[in-house]
């Protein structure tokens, strides 16, 4: 409780003086001023063309529970109320601080500290919102399992973010190169290009409102499932130890921007994150002895998942140079080299959520709970990791700024910001998605608990079969997830050329409107897979078969992501290896070679690899709300 | 026992005609004979320097096994020899059936028959060994787990075709065209190219040799594994049942060629496949009414997940077609195409699998028997479609050895004779996939059997561990396997730059001998990983959740399977819908573009995916020796 009210007072403190600097900072240039709107207002037409739908959804849904349970209901009501809220504040603020970030860009360091200090302000808003609701529900509310319909609220959310996000912003990016780079042949970021803007906003759409939403719901989830295992155990457990822990990732993000504050921002990031660690790793002594092993072996798994995706992924490193020098022989050895690469680097981060899960549940007094804490201790450093996340897009719309603006010096300073931002945002990568797999593993506990399933036998025909069905989920999601990005360009490419055929202003709204109607249209079908098949699979073939559905289902796409997001990350870092001038640099052939590779990576690792974060999460929710249903009948 | 010696009788008979036709048949032609015997030289080049490396590992398996069971050290033994000769004579078919082809070209008709009856004979001979073997140790050995011995064997040798070969063929492919096409601007196919008998070789390593070796293996365990299972049940099952089922592979087939004479190669081609379908339901209802429903389930099962396959891999239907159209846009927009391609196309394969192990299961008297039964139905075209798949190698070598000897019009000929067996190949990849599943299941019940396993939990957290890391194993070893191509490429290609530089008379036997050599080096990796990790899982986390990384990895490794190999030959034919005349016809933008889409495919359809059949089968036998090792201890 203290510690709590410690977070919120701290929170509200930094966000202050957020404001504060914000305030003085006012952007001086017309230009940016204009643009920085531009991009801000078409953050809000994303996200409020997103929300008429959700709101539909959400009444709809509302309504449905409400007739099982009106707490839930509820729950579920805030739950999503909420995951939109952040998604608004964070995007917000990072619009907000992109063309201010240009304007300081004559000191690195004090843009960088801008950058990431905004970047932190909504991380740490969105970690304290995470909180605060689980809190406050869980302490008005006896029935702990309510706190599901808050989970799911911040589920469903996150569908439409990540995986709508995901579709928008590629095919944004597609269309806008296909049509403004290739047909047409005008620069990247350059004025002319009605889809330029677009573009712009398909960044933070896909890093700050999908991230940020798939974050908020594996902290959510992994603290309630958590809670629930605690409050459900025939043993007792501490049902308020999991928010005690959860408080972590605020608070060691505190501790670590007050205290490293010196260093060239490339050195300050690594700092930030080994401070946050070690920060975390104190605090958890701290608050639990008897769970310390538990949660430290969860954050310690996300920070060598972290640092094996770097090593995958890192342009300095041997993957990736294999990848650009593959390039020399033709794009196919491109593309070859880099799926091989994804495949080999999904090793690691099994291997390291095998071990994590192993040791939290063999050294605590009581198994599960020890799972789902660990989860949870992998997310303690979230107040860092996800603020690195935040940055990238903002130092990306700077740089984009400043090109538009033709401000060639920001520009080149505003890339080295940018690429200073990858390394931490393939860690976050990597985090997102081991925290996904830990995440939905604490949720089937749940299911299990809840369902009241001590055994699920997998040789059972039942769950032979329906494992079967959970690994071919992953596979048919993301195949209709990398489909949307095309179907959804077809659409925006005709009134790209139109716009640009018709010589007047561009557009650049009516791209983000048609852009967000089609992907919202081409989320429908692995929305629905999503949300049906682990109620047809409970119904058609029992609830046993459903553990075994669901768990198939997340060590198929943990895999399947982890190779995907790699797989897209190191072809990209093989094209910008070369573009540094190796292996003969911009225009050679090596380097059309890697972008063909990159144009392939991109959908995986932009599109299809995050939105299976959201695929296990949500189906695991939708069991946990049929195990609800068969309870109640 | 009747059943048994008739397709013995029949076999042999038909040995015998082939033998007198291909007699009769010399050839004239003294380019073509030389050529011929090269190819034949080089496969067996091939051949015996895998052979010494392999009988080393046999007597040293042979010897460990003996000191656990005399008898199934016999088994293993007899298991690998069987397949070895298999693949020897049916690598021996192949290559003295091309040249003879060439001669045959004046007739499309003939030449078809001669080829595709050359086929069958390979094909027929390789099932009845299968049988043979089985059920010659299944008369004289009163412990039917002794089987496992030989099934064992089979597998064994497996891993060295398929997987051997597969880097093999690719690797030699790779580099031929990579030196002799694209640095040299030498004809595919041309004498120059000191690579260019290794690359004919290849196609018979893949096709004849792997494929062969694949699906004698799944024969021989389904077979195995039915009758163990019918050996430990609890109520008296017939332990022949599955040997005579499994003549059904040999009789349905002759029935077909007997019945089914008239039409043009590729309408006869289809209505093999459906006479031998309609022949195989027959003989199943007169051999067995309880278990028919099982069988037939299976049969139709592989029927369905072939003719599914032919859909997503026919140029003349959609998906190809809109890969196709894809290519206009550019290499990295056919790429994506085909990837998802791939990946929605393994939705209807895994629920026919789902719905024939159901069926197979609920309606039979004894469930796990009826499981077994099915993957023995669905292996009973074997006869046909394995013979449709030994025919592909056969004409695609004409193919080349008429372009070799500059023979344009028999060129013209032998490519739409190559073309008529893709679609038969595209089915028989599927069915090969899909029996290897079902065997793999078939597999896991006798596993289950034998460890005396009632239930095993998947909650328990070994299990899940387990699957963990069962879901890892497949991308693991594929990312292996393709990296494996290039690994071996690297050190072919520097050979043939030297020869050519050399200017002397090209040394085709000493590309052979480095691709076989570096090939070999390169299943190390892969071949310990399959082998070791059920061992390891199996002593670490116990018997137990070792069903579950048996389960686990089956499950991924079918999806990834079906994903890798459809979207390798839908790109592959996308190229050749092109090279029609469409979208711009060969050397248009799209046609470059479709060249990309197929190289990157071709590893994952030739190499990686056939592999994991392979990676299932030889982790579910190394966990059935883990078994009998446990049982033994």
């Amino acid at each position: 409780m203290l510690l709590l009210i410690i977070s919120v007072v701290l929170v509200v403190a930094f966000l202050a003086y957020m404001l504060v600097w914000h305030a003085k900072s006012k952007i001086k240039s017309d230009e940016i001023r204009e643009l920085s709107k531009r991009i801000r207002g078409g953050a809000r037409t994303f996200l409020f063309q997103e929300y008429k739908v959700i709101f539909i959804f959400i009444i709809l849904i509302t309504g449905v529970i409400f007739f099982a349970n009106r707490l839930m209901a509820l729950a579920f009501f805030l739950g999503s109320l909420a995951s939109i809220i952040v998604g608004f504040v964070s995007m917000t603020i990072a619009t907000a601080t992109n063309g201010k970030t240009v304007e300081k860009l004559k000191s690195l360091d004090n843009a960088f500290k801008f950058a990431f200090y905004s970047g932190t302000a909504a991380s740490l808003f969105s970690i304290l919102i995470a909180l605060l609701g689980v809190a406050l529900l869980s302490f008005f509310i006896a029935d702990k399992n309510v706190l599901l319909g808050f989970a799911f609220g911040a589920s469903f959310i996150a569908l439409f973010m990540r995986v709508g996000g995901g579709i928008f912003t590629k095919a944004a990016d597609v269309s806008a190169d296909l049509v403004g780079k290739v047909e047409k042949g005008i620069a990247e970021d350059s004025p002319e290009n009605p889809a330029v803007i677009a573009d712009q906003v398909g960044d933070n759409v896909g890093d700050v409102a999908g991230m940020g939403a798939d974050l908020f719901e594996s902290f959510v989830e992994s603290i309630v499932a958590a809670i629930i295992i605690a409050a459900t155990a025939s043993v007792a457990l501490d049902t308020f130890l999991p928010l005690r822990l959860a408080t972590v990732a605020i608070l060691s993000a505190f501790l670590t921007l007050a205290f490293v504050r010196k260093g060239k921002p490339r050195a300050l990031l690594s700092k930030y994150l080994a401070a946050s660690f070690i920060f975390a790793l104190v605090l958890f002594i701290m608050i639990t002895r008897e769970f310390f092993v538990s949660v430290a072996a969860g954050l310690l798994a996300g920070l060598i998942i972290g640092l094996s995706t770097n090593y995958y992924t890192d342009p300095h490193k041997k993957p990736v140079k294999a990848i650009a020098s593959a390039a020399t022989k033709g794009a196919s050895i491109d593309v070859l080299a880099g799926l091989t690469n994804g495949m080999i680097s999904a090793v690691v981060p099994v291997f390291m959520v095998c071990l994590a899960t192993y040791i939290a549940y063999t050294f605590s007094p009581h198994g599960l709970f020890g799972i789902a804490l660990s989860a949870i201790g992998m997310l303690s450093m979230l107040g860092i990791v996800l603020a690195a996340d935040y940055y990238g897009p903002i130092v990306d719309n700077a740089a984009g700024i400043s090109e538009f603006c033709g401000m060639t010096k920001e520009r080149a300073k505003a890339d080295t910001l940018d690429e200073i931002g990858n390394t931490t945002a393939a860690i976050g990568k990597g985090f997102a998605i081991g925290s996904a797999a830990l995440t939905a593993l604490a949720l089937l506990a749940t299911y299990a608990t809840i369902a009241g399933i001590k055994i699920a036998n997998l040789l059972d025909i039942k769950a032979v079969i329906a494992m079967l069905i959970g690994a071919i989920m992953p596979f048919w999601f993301s195949g209709l997830a990398i489909g949307a990005v095309d179907k959804t360009a077809e659409h925006i490419i005709p009134e790209i050329r139109k716009q640009l055929k018709s010589k007047k202003e561009p557009d650049y709204n009516k791209v983000i409107a048609i852009t967000t109607r089609y992907s919202l249209k081409q989320l429908v079908m692995p929305a629905l897979i999503a949300v049906i098949m682990p109620f047809a699979v409970g119904f058609l073939l029992g609830k046993n078969a459903l553990a075994a559905f669901i768990a198939a289902s997340i060590v198929t796409a943990f895999v399947l992501a982890v190779f995907m997001a790699n797989a897209g990350a190191s072809m990209d870092n093989a094209k910008k290896y070369i573009e540094t001038g190796k292996l003969g640099g911009k225009g050679s052939e090596a380097h059309k070679a890697s972008v063909v590779g990159d144009t392939v990576g991109d959908p995986l690792k932009d599109t299809a690899g995050p939105s299976l974060n959201i695929l296990i999460k949500i189906m695991a929710m939708a069991s946990l709300l049929f195990a609800t249903l068969i309870n109640l009948v």
